[in-house]
């Protein structure tokens, strides 16, 4: 197991020297290929690039000086020899993957180089979690830089996390290897009132030389972003319509639009560029979050290129925003990001710019995938128990784990019940007539329990709520341990024993997700992984993926992307109402609310 | 006398997020003018731009919420605010100013950062005289970047420096405050032959996150150039025509392009941009070489962006040029170069974006000059002995020591003559039929006597030699100190006792140069500080050299540039014909040869 980083141009440059000078041989060779030069923004057709331990050694139209007898020769055939894709900013538990399925997935869509914030498992073990994301991260034969996350808790006092993040464990990791910067600043009312954490933690970010990462996500563009802005972030990936975009560039920050699963900021903002015509090196492309099943259907950062192109966006000029505009933003360009000597030798062959097929994926100088296979190993980290064993629950729960008492007497009372609302993050603060039996409120019609089920500390806290809009039917509940951001337990359901059930298996599994009816599980999906990711293949998670929400869906759920809105219902930094292990938060006023309506 | 930098926007966040907010008033606030900005490339009218600390806290339409009754405004009036601008690559020595006078000579020109290399002084005084430029530099009311020289001596073997630099103490400059990046990396067959303390300093300088200089004086844009590319430099001011520029760029290096008092590379190679349509994010303008004569009549970086837009580029491109593309490469993109918040409060008022006159320049918040005038305190380092007693030569010299001694009984020799050529930096290798005298060799007709007088060591070495070309008449002698790159002393002649004369002036007078006749002396630039600069404002020293040109005319020399082709007599890395404190040097073959051809 090694953590070591890829050797740097300096470690290896005599061996490019006397590579590009003719005196020592190639160990690679790309022959007869069109160079898309995305530093000039041309297609030089007819050109060679000899590469020697991992890295360009030249690219001209004539490499044979480079050549040896043992200089392996891939022949482009006049296709495309286009930089690897790199993703500005995502998160990789978003794929329920270790880094090293996800690596997987991705290298065969053409991505080589990923930006990723480890988020999810910094609150579930803190920097420790961290840490292991990041040594696997760098075990990978594509390049993963990790972000530090800055914010867990996300909503300090409104929830309890695993762990939290100081600014001191934000100092400590900016000096590990693989460490490239500050991830998200998602605190944007913190940074905009000066809050002395979030400015340390940006300063340790800036002291290190690294890149704080932004999020502000508001549409206020009056003084509170310019607040934000002067706070340091560097990049925002907010942004939903084109004045986000124009406003960020404007004001010195890169905008990233993104093209994830549920994310559909491109055709939006890229009108800066297309329509506007502002110069479009302060934008990037990147995914923020990307579900296994459209890994294995859709595709990475090729898919998101497309788009960009589908969007009107020139070819050359949406695969800059994908590849040296992002190396330029994170100090990287010497590095990373375009086909030129001393950088990674990370290149796509393709036949055609504007369908980006990715026929052939070259990574440090590798085929590492070809027509859609991958081809090499990537190596599996040592989780360690403490990773493995985090649904800490102090004993089984049963049906009166989730009794919401009413008040002594009553026949019925009102709810202040979670609204999910179809297609949005936010959802709504709703009040609803529940009947009341055996001195317990009742989820009846289109109106659920949901159960927030404490797992980190083994407190044996449960609380309990309603939730609506899920259209579940008979005698069911469905449980997640992904359960953004403090990754406790969500438990959704019509009956308190299934909740009961599906609650005790998640605990005997070690994490995930599981749907009960009848007391017969429908379907599950093992994260053992912090309860928050699979080391098994993303087509056997997209698989099992896809049968829980056919199972939700036999439930009675007719919502699109019904498991995320599971999984964002203890979300409390997105408005109206979450339920937290603290108990129901109205995120409008940032206070506690009773389920019962005064 | 301090050696800090600048506080950094760390240092100051909460001042800025909260000026930023309203919260607390801004020091300094311009109101009205119209917002040139260099990220989106636009022209936004009716802006404000607020200031704390000397960095900027708020651009916007309206600032009104960021002033306080103490706040100082400054009017725009519809002017444009335009990034104070960059120099890219340059020498203050060239100047023969110290970094304070060079700093007040070019402030009302709007130059408010520059990136300099003093690799003359490293030539005199080594890390001890880097170091010296450094701290002067860091005491400047504007930004003065230093790039550490990186060969010292430029041709091992061929001459002896007063000092030479190692890769030792190239890592260990990268640990001072103020140094960018390493310098010029003149080498350029050493680094094409994988040199290896060529590539050992660029390892030391990529290792500390920094920029690699680059210098690659050559037409060959073969493997050689390949070589070089593949060895680390990032950027390159040598390229000459729209070729150079163009490979440059294409193969990941940044292409300066410099206005010089002597170099006119600007409009062969931004034809790149203007004609050829490439991106322009990675061109980049500088001076390198300014005389003080440029810098009281001409101007400085303005003279440089006035001349890239009658060259036909987009004024708006031009100043990215000399902003934003100077700052992101050097990384420091949120530090200076545009105009937006936690930047440097680094701003131009004008009223023309064409013609570029330069009303108002502001620096770090403050207001530095105004219609041409320095209006602020340029702080002299305390230059100590060591750096002021730098002509070192065992005793007076006499006309004796001026002698070349022609083989026994010869009443006529052919000699090897250093043909200086208008123009052109390059000199011819020219042989002449001269007459002997009392056994002496007899400068005659075009042929004056050249010698190179040690003065580093106390050597008393003085090496003779002949020069044709400057058309000197009459008994006269001109010395100088300035004497690329090893400086040590040029003495160019028609006479024996007058080359004494002029040398022992210089002697005394502790460096500079000076012009005898008749024995009298008719003019003298006297520059104290390492033999090479004076720390009289640019005018007086301008003043000077102009007399001293004068004089030279007055001689009978009837060159261009004169002075400067006197200087580089003993540039050994320049063909074909070169006098070093070792002999005559032939350039092209990097060979001693005989003053008496064989």
């Amino acid at each position: 197991m090694t953590q070591e980083t890829f050797p740097a141009w300096a470690d290896i440059a005599s061996d490019l020297v006397n590579t590009a000078a003719g005196r020592s041989p190639a160990d690679t060779i790309i022959t007869g290929g069109i160079w898309v030069n995305v530093h000039t923004r041309e297609v030089l057709p007819d050109h060679d690039i000899a590469i020697t331990k991992g890295r360009i050694a030249f690219v001209g139209p004539d490499a044979g000086h480079c050549r040896g007898p043992e200089t392996q020769i891939i022949e482009a055939k006049g296709r495309y020899m286009v930089p690897g894709l790199c993703d500005g900013h995502m998160h990789i538990e978003s794929g329920m993957l270790t880094p090293a399925e996800f690596a997987r997935a991705v290298m065969p869509h053409g991505t080589t180089s990923m930006f990723t914030d480890p988020h999810e498992i910094a609150n579930v073990l803190g920097l420790n979690g961290v840490r292991m994301m990041h040594d696997e991260a760098l075990m990978q034969p594509i390049n993963i830089f990790t972000q530090m996350p800055s914010c867990a808790p996300s909503a300090p006092g409104m929830e309890t996390t695993g762990f939290e993040i100081s600014a001191e464990d934000v100092a400590e990791a900016m000096e590990w290897p693989g460490i490239i910067g500050l991830g998200e600043m998602m605190n944007f009312p913190g940074v905009s009132n000066a809050d002395p954490q979030m400015l340390a933690e940006i300063a340790a970010t800036q002291r290190a030389g690294k890149t704080v990462g932004g999020h502000y996500a508001s549409p206020d563009l009056g003084p509170a972003f310019a607040a934000y802005v002067a706070g340091g972030p560097a990049d925002d990936h907010e942004g939903t319509c084109e004045a986000d975009a124009i406003m960020r560039m404007r004001q010195g920050m890169r905008s990233m639009i993104r093209l994830g699963s549920a994310w559909y900021d491109i055709e939006t903002q890229i009108t800066a560029i297309t329509e506007k015509g502002l110069d479009p090196r302060n934008m990037i492309l990147c995914t923020d979050d990307c579900h296994s099943g459209t890994l294995v259907n859709d595709g990475h950062m090729n898919r998101v290129v497309r788009h960009a192109i589908d969007c009107g966006c020139d070819p050359l000029i949406a695969l800059q925003m994908a590849t040296i505009n992002t190396a330029t933003h994170f100090g990287l360009e010497r590095d990373i990001g375009s086909i030129t000597p001393g950088r990674r030798a990370d290149i796509i062959l393709t036949s055609d710019l504007k369908t980006l097929p990715i026929e052939t994926v070259i990574a440090r100088g590798r085929i590492v995938a070809e027509d859609g296979q991958c081809l090499v190993d990537c190596p599996h980290y040592a989780w360690p128990d403490a990773a493995r064993q985090t649904v800490n629950m102090a004993r089984d729960l049963t049906g009166n784990d989730f009794t919401v008492e009413a008040p002594r007497g009553a026949n019925a009372v009102t709810a202040n019940v979670i609204g999910v609302v179809e297609n949005q993050a936010p959802t709504r603060a709703l009040q609803f007539e529940l009947p009341v039996t055996d001195g317990r409120v009742q989820a009846t019609g289109e109106v659920a329990q949901i159960a927030l089920v404490e797992r980190h500390r083994a407190t044996g806290t449960v609380v309990n709520a309603f939730v609506s809009g899920f259209g579940y039917t008979g005698t069911m509940a469905m449980a997640s341990t992904v359960a953004h951001d403090s990754h406790h337990m969500i438990v959704v359901g019509t009956d308190r024993d299934q909740m009961a059930l599906a609650a005790n298996h998640l605990r005997k599994a070690g994490g995930g997700i599981t749907i009960f009816k009848d007391g017969v599980e429908l379907a599950s999906v093992e994260l053992p992984i912090a309860g928050l990711m699979s080391d098994s293949p993303a087509q056997e998670v997209a698989a099992k993926t896809e049968e829980m929400m056919q199972a939700m869906r036999d439930c009675g759920c007719k919502l699109n992307n019904a498991y995320m809105q599971h999984s964002l219902l203890a979300l409390v930094v997105i408005p109206e109402l979450r339920i937290s292990d603290l108990g129901l938060v109205d995120v409008r006023s940032f206070e506690f609310i009773d389920v019962i309506a005064s």
